[in-house]
């Protein structure tokens, strides 16, 4: 069974904090982008486009890491996990960026959506919490 | 010739603004942390201690990557970079991490020291610039 997101994180995933992602390529190079991102359940979710190096990553090694820091709180509020792309989807893929735009930017549509663009949505199961956010202290 | 960090980038890398570290282990897997940075000309340094997952993985594969996102400016100050880990040393390292705490936490010497922890001073050569920060606009 995944291991679950903690409340701590899921409150840490619902603010517009940046997430990094690190991916493998064909030479076991890492690579790591930016991304906006979410969660639905226990899974982590973030919205990439056809071609983008991390989609072609995940496709042949669906391993990744993920790092999210708050940066009102670098030192408590901190998630990283380790997980797999288990579905990398166009399907819903138009209205997830969209949403996260709502999100990051205050405003929907996505306004940088490029002519042509297929946009993805990648589902990551989280297979290892190595940190999450502390509880607030009372 | 190792690509030279741009003035952009060194203004980044100046302000204490967390960096996160991608690395693989031997399964081709990636890790990532979150790391306190700075550079020297044109490589960037960043400090871990002997025995942690980024020092056992990078010692097996230099390969490394690096972001770094200005939360103050998350869609145009992003150094995003690809590179080789070159030197892993002890030599100077216990200087560097209270150097680094000077810049990211207003004091010295290093604060979270454990009792017998053995610190190192990774070295990063730059092998590819992925992203930089935009200059600002006049």
């Amino acid at each position: 069974m995944a291991p679950l997101l903690s409340d701590t994180s899921k409150a840490l995933l619902s603010k517009p904090v940046f997430a990094n992602i690190a991916t493998v390529n064909d030479r076991c190079e890492p690579q790591l982008t930016p991304v906006w991102i979410d969660f639905e359940g226990d899974d982590i979710l973030f919205n990439t486009a056809e071609g983008r190096t991390k989609a072609v990553n995940l496709r042949k090694h669906p391993d990744l890491a993920i790092s999210v820091v708050d940066p009102a709180d670098p030192y408590n509020s901190v998630l990283i996990v380790r997980g797999k792309a288990i579905e990398i989807t166009e399907e819903g893929a138009d209205e997830h960026i969209d949403a996260l735009a709502q999100k990051y930017l205050g405003r929907t549509p996505y306004p940088f959506r490029q002519p042509g663009e297929k946009r993805l949505k990648v589902r990551v199961r989280i297979e290892r919490v190595v940190s999450e956010p502390s509880p607030p202290s009372s």
